[in-house]
């Protein structure tokens, strides 16, 4: 296949589960959490984990049918932990525009995140799908691994180091495995066999984590307007990214004294011309340590290992895109 | 069966489901997430609707074994309700103790209440009972339910009159809908009838309004040490009670602009000698006004009324403790 149809398919795929989105939400009362939670499901996305349920479903020879609804929910799953995360996080903006705490209020975007959940499993459960059982298992799993993934990324934030282990833990949790979750759901309910749903799986741990790598690397390489959010926006909130825990192990003398003094003390409101400084002067001390490249070097090596999974599975069109999205996930700038 | 021997079964029940929702915790990183999920869960609490599922599973014949997973996933349900709203109501206590928010911080608290909801699901899911599905979708559609009272609760903070109708609205959705979904929740394990299944969840219904009127008239006639929160809190906050809402509509003249003047303002920080002036004068437009009285009667009715939905159940053991728990829940002073 070709790129333009590769693309001309995820559009496709993408405006189905955009207009399942879109149907979830009735005009109703009340009004705030009607208008915030069109607001959240309507925000242009990549929608990278609804199209691995679809794909991953096709890829072991399901329907698309199938897996639609348990998309839409992986999907919805998501956003719900971005509404959560970002009132956690203090985050204003997201995607280009304000995050629903910053539209809103604090208790809006609680509640928000929590009815959209809920939407969430309503979605999954109208699938009627005969493994619905074993894909609502899958779905919970995923869902409380990525709040324990987040409660350690929380609890990072406040220690002064973090070990390259302990960071791939997290993000495994965090990240990798509500991808894998999507990747395994579409094979589940596609009625793959236990092979396949566990290389779909594999799949999903590999480029999930190849995934969070990138966004960490994005931080610092990205165009702001591109990526929708401020560029360092990890460093002046002192995460725990890839790029800093490597940071940490790779400088030593000076530049690993100066990068502790800007990263050890806890976040605190600065002018906008002393936040750019620190973020220029970390960003330089990454790159003098060659953490960028490190990060590149990781995120290539996870997709490999991703892809390696995926050659368990007979070829066809499925397979092939998904090998097309993990190389453009790879190489996307926001 | 005797008094003695009602309490005697309630606790054993009791201890039942608190013993599952201890077994649910496991000593593991992160910390603070696992702290405050066993803090929050092993706080000493009625149980309600945890009974409310047993004792309806037992009332349509079936057993207790069938409904325990359950009634647990019902329990964390409401226990994650609690934490979500006190963060937004700024509770500082709740059952006298702080509340986790307090305890620990609002982005754990917001974790923690996200975590107990996905372990509550993973708890239903493990019932492995053959009406699963439909047990999933009360479940869900309760929690989506909760979450639009919820934010009817807090539109209503900012506006100046409820009717009525709007608070008993409210209410339904708030607290009625949950305890409807536990009664139904248990007749569906317990594999019921039709009509089995839909006169427990009209019970439940009338039970749930009957609970928060109680809870409503507890803000003002309770002991402090009793409730286990401040009492004349809902006055305090501005909250459209059972009582404010018909203050409203049954007072005339110099004490309807005095209700309306303290009332109508935003909550705002005061001393506590005058917020005690505040609680005494409104309590007193209350009393006035016979809304205490009228508060007492519209729980009596809607428990009458629950009761009247249980007669067409088979009398037996199980009924009659449903119908012991009701007239315990319309005498509870806390």
């Amino acid at each position: 296949m070709t790129t333009a149809r590769f693309e001309h398919r995820r559009t496709t795929l993408r405006r189905q589960v955009e207009k399942r989105l879109a149907a979830i939400i009735h005009d109703s009362e009340p009004r705030d959490l009607t208008d915030a939670t069109r607001y959240v499901l309507s925000a242009p996305g990549k929608r990278v984990r609804a199209m691995l349920v679809l794909l991953s479903c096709e890829a072991v020879g399901g329907k698309l049918s199938a897996a639609l609804d348990a998309a839409t929910a992986i999907e919805m799953l998501h956003n719900f932990t971005l509404v959560h995360d970002d009132v956690m996080d203090n985050a204003p903006s997201r995607r280009g525009r304000p995050t629903v705490h910053t539209k809103w209020d604090v208790n809006n975007a609680i509640l928000v995140g929590d009815v959209i959940l809920g939407l969430a499993y309503a979605a999954l459960l109208k699938s009627g799908n005969r493994n619905i059982s074993r894909a609502m298992k899958i779905f919970t799993d995923a869902y409380v691994e990525v709040c324990v993934g987040q409660a350690f990324d929380m609890e990072f934030e406040r220690r002064q180091r973090i070990t390259p282990r302990e960071y791939f833990r997290m993000i495994s949790s965090k990240t990798g495995e509500l991808i894998a979750a999507s990747a395994e759901l579409g094979a589940v309910l596609g009625n793959g066999t236990p092979a396949q749903t566990a290389a779909l799986r594999k799949f999903g741990a590999h480029i999930g984590r190849a995934f969070q790598i990138q966004d960490d690397l994005l931080d610092v390489v990205a165009q702001e307007k591109e990526l929708g959010k401020r560029i360092g926006g990890d460093i002046l909130s002192r995460k725990k990214t890839f790029l800093l825990v490597h940071a940490y192990k790779r400088t030593r003398g000076q530049s690993a004294r100066r990068l502790k003094a800007l990263m050890a003390a806890p976040p605190r409101p600065m002018s906008p011309g002393k936040e750019q400084q620190m973020v220029r002067e970390v960003t330089a001390i990454y790159k003098a340590s060659g953490v960028l490249d490190a990060a590149r070097r990781e995120i290539v090596r996870e997709t490999a290992a991703g892809m390696r999974a995926l050659r368990t599975l007979r070829p066809g069109t499925a397979r092939a895109m998904l090998e097309w999205m993990s190389a453009m996930l790879v190489q996307r700038t926001y």
